[in-house]
C-alpha cells in the first residue's frame, strides 16, 4: 500500500528542482533497476509487482494499479525503484573527454552516455544548461551505462580555460576528421543540436573537424549530434 | 475552415493501412515542409496559420485551433501537408546499401534515413516487418533526408539470395570492423534492436563484422542500432 507522501515524493522527482533538493532520482523496468542494482548505486526503496528478493526493508509490494499511478511511463513495466543520486569522482584530464555544451534533447544525452561507456570514455562534461542526466527518459535511454560513465555538471567554459590539452569541436567547416592524426589525450566538445557549439566555446576550441559529408552537398541537413559523437569516437578510439 | 471528411481523411493518415490505402503521408512544421515542397514529392493540400504563397488551389489557411485539431504533435508547429507516397527507384547493386531486418523504432529509421544521405547510401531496403517510413514519427526525425534516399520495402530474405556481392552484418562476436578492408560494393544488414539480425538473415551473411568495445568489457550492453550504423557507415565511406 502506497501512503499519499510516498507518492507526493515519487511525483516530485520527474523535476529537476525536486530531485536537486532531496538527491535521488527515479528508475523503471525491470531490466533498468537491474542493473542499476548491481551497481554501486544505493537504492533508497523499491516499489514493485513481483518480488525481486533483495534485501525487505527496502522492497514494497504494490499491485499494478498502484504502479499505474506512480510511474512515468505510458507502459509500467513491473518496478519503480528510487536511488540516491551518486557525488562525482575527479576528472582524469589524462584521457579523452567528452564535453556537452547545451544538450537539450534527453534522448540525445541518453544515447551519448551509452556512447562513452561503449568507447571507454570515463568522464562526460556537461555544461549547467544541458539536460539533467537524472532526467527518468535519460535514465530509461541509458540503459544502465549511467553507472559507468562519471558525469559533472560544470561551468564549462571555466573548465576548458583551465584544462591544458586539445581541444576538439565539431563544425560544418572544420578540418576532415578523417585526415588528422587525434591524440591520447584531448576534449571533444559536441554543440547543442539547434546552434551548435556557442560563441564562448568556440573560442576555447584549439582543434576544429568535420565529419565529411558524401551525399547530396547541397542539402542543408546536419548529423544529429548523437550519431555524429559516435563517428567521432569511433575515430578517436579506432587506431590508425 | 476544414470539413468533416478532411479531419477524417488526416486523422486516418496516423495508420499505415490508410496511408498505403491513399498513397498519402503527413508531414508537419515549417521546415520540414520546406524541405518537402523543395522536392520531387508532390503536395496534396497544405493547411497552415501562414501562407506560404505556394500554389492557391493546394493552400487553405486554417485557425490555430484547427490546427490543434489536426495535428499529430503535442505542441503543432503552423502547418500540416499531405504528400503522395512517391513510388521507388530500382536498386542499383553496384554501390553501398543498407539493409534493415526489423527495425521497430521509428526514431531509429529515421536517424538512419539521415545518415544514409549523410554518407550517400543512395539505397536503404527494409524488411516488410521495418516500421513504416510514412509513419509520422519517421517523417519528422528525417528532416527531409527522406526525399534523398531510396527507400524500397521488400522480401529481405529474397533479395539477399538473389545478391552476388559481399553482405555484412553486426554482431558481438564478429571480426573488428576496424581491421576489416571494407569493398566499393556491399550490403551492410542493421538488425532488430531487441534480438539482433534474424537467423533467416543470418544465414545469407558472408562476412560478420563487431565494433570493438573500449570501455568495460564486463557490462553486457550493446550500442543503439542508429549509432552502430553511424560507426559502420563512417568506417565503409572514410577510406582506408
Amino acid at each position: 500500500m502506497l501512503s499519499k507522501s510516498q507518492i507526493k515524493l515519487i511525483t516530485s522527482l520527474k523535476h529537476k528542482k525536486y530531485r536537486q533538493q532531496h538527491a535521488l532520482f527515479v528508475a523503471e523496468g525491470v531490466k533498468t533497476i537491474s542493473e542499476l542494482l548491481d551497481s554501486n548505486l544505493e537504492l533508497k526503496v523499491l516499489y514493485t509487482t513481483d518480488p525481486f528478493n533483495i534485501d525487505a526493508k527496502k522492497e514494497v509490494l504494490i499491485s499494478e494499479n498502484e504502479l499505474k499511478r506512480i510511474s512515468f511511463l505510458t507502459t509500467p513495466n513491473k518496478a519503480l525503484a528510487i536511488f540516491k543520486i551518486p557525488g562525482f569522482k575527479e576528472i582524469d584530464d589524462t584521457r579523452h573527454i567528452i564535453a556537452l555544451d547545451s544538450i537539450r534533447d534527453p534522448g540525445n544525452l541518453g544515447t551519448i552516455i551509452r556512447l562513452c561507456d561503449w568507447f571507454g570514455v570515463e568522464h562526460l562534461l556537461c555544461s549547467k544548461e544541458t539536460v539533467d542526466c537524472y532526467n527518468p527518459k535519460v535514465i530509461q535511454a541509458t540503459m544502465g551505462s549511467i553507472t559507468r560513465v562519471n558525469i559533472v555538471y560544470l561551468d564549462l567554459e571555466a573548465f576548458l580555460k583551465s584544462y591544458d590539452g586539445p581541444i576538439y569541436g565539431t563544425y560544418m567547416d572544420g578540418q576532415n576528421v578523417y585526415k588528422q592524426s587525434l591524440p591520447e589525450k584531448g576534449i571533444v566538445v559536441m554543440g547543442n543540436e539547434a546552434n551548435g557549439i556557442s560563441k564562448t566555446i568556440t573560442r576555447l576550441v584549439t582543434h576544429k573537424v568535420a565529419i565529411p559529408r558524401f551525399g547530396d552537398v547541397q542539402a542543408t541537413e546536419s548529423l544529429n549530434v548523437a550519431t555524429a559523437a559516435a563517428v567521432i569516437l569511433s575515430e578517436f578510439k579506432r587506431g590508425a
